[in-house]
């Protein structure tokens, strides 16, 4: 691929994409625009953290947050994966769309959209930032909470480590549409077609020991309108 | 920890768990036993594989198989990922089960059931052993459809390369239940608890090219089954 062809940074810069994150097989699959990674970390509530721990790989899932191009990761201070994030990172977000099926086994494939981050993380050490990113952390999982629960104590905060990793190298990956068989196999007595996928939210328990006369607040009702069953859609049946 | 209250290998052997695999932040989420373990690698679709290029870490999302204690994980022959993992590999999966909302920004937490398996890949070379992986592999996606669809022709077992990663390090974390607040929080004026999330399939989308007369066979019905709403939990409403 020449350098004028080849796919803008997500970063919106006019550099080429680097080889560390452009997408190899499915090049088509390939994205590469700002929108389109953001709004997939955005819809992820969970991310799998990759380090390198004595030469061989660790990888971990856990919550992180978003402020414009940076990503933010926490932990307790002890955690090994932050320390070693800062020596290098992999942070990689996947939502399932569906299921492909095919006629074929070697067609079967998955409906999805995933990114990749790759760099080396900072440690988040200035406490305005420390305290943005936590919220950014908290929000990320569930619009509106921070404005409703108690903030972090000094110790709290003391007993944290955030990490930031900008999002300079980066790439999505999306596959979405039916199964692509190859034309002699479309004539085969076989149903093929996408089950789709959906995340959902069943209705929220009570922790109780939380009065009755404590009503749901706009947070748990915004999260079940984000992880609702689709019109129609629901399995099962 | 002495060796004679160290958790079980989850290999079912008498020596303690690895050190690379035992649970170390929430260490009573903890799980050894090859039950729990493999119940957690047969309920997800997806795993994270994680591979070190370069010295830097490398993750990326993929389907995977299950044969007895041994994980299967395929691709193209060119797949960097998988030549990788011959010198070291770390494959992780999640079901996140469920959003853990507590009174205080520093308890919220999420409920789910992950497994991590840490080793050196081989490659698939066996005739035999291969067509079984694949076999492995598909059955792990959408049981039953095997039976159902052509298998694979010479020409795409020479496209495809398998390997394998032998379940001799491995180790389970779970968290369920409600948020765990101090006592002094439990008293905040503030709705606390938990939000179920179940991955649930949508109405299955017929492939345009495939013949009204071809009804939708088992493989689909049993996921139906499989990622039904759960009674009564929908949300949204």
């Amino acid at each position: 691929m020449s350098s004028s062809d080849a796919p803008s940074n997500a970063t919106g810069g006019a550099g080429p994409v680097s080889a560390r994150v452009r997408v190899r097989r499915h090049a088509d699959r390939g994205r590469y625009d700002a929108a389109t990674v953001e709004a997939i970390l955005d819809a992820a509530l969970i991310c799998h953290v990759g380090v390198v721990e004595d030469g061989q790989p660790l990888v971990l899932p856990t919550g992180f947050g978003r402020a414009g191009r940076t990503l933010y990761l926490h932990g307790a201070v002890a955690n090994r994966s932050l320390r070693l994030a800062l020596e290098g990172v992999c942070v990689t977000v996947t939502l399932l769309d569906g299921l492909v099926l095919a006629r074929s086994v070697f067609t079967h494939s998955m409906n999805y959209r995933s990114v990749v981050v790759r760099g080396r993380a900072r440690p988040v050490t200035d406490p305005a930032e420390k305290l943005a990113a936590l919220r950014a952390i908290t929000e990320h999982l569930v619009p509106g909470r921070w404005a409703e629960v108690r903030t972090p104590s000094p110790t709290e905060l003391a007993a944290t480590a955030v990490i930031a990793l900008d999002m300079e190298e980066c790439s999505a990956k999306v596959r979405s549409g039916p199964p692509r068989d190859e034309a002699p196999d479309r004539s085969l007595p076989v149903w093929a077609g996408e089950v789709p996928l959906h995340l959902v939210a069943g209705s929220p328990r009570r922790d109780e020991h939380v009065s009755t006369g404590i009503a749901e607040p706009p947070s748990v009702a915004a999260t079940r309108g984000r992880f609702a069953a689709p019109g129609g859609e629901a399995g099962g049946a």
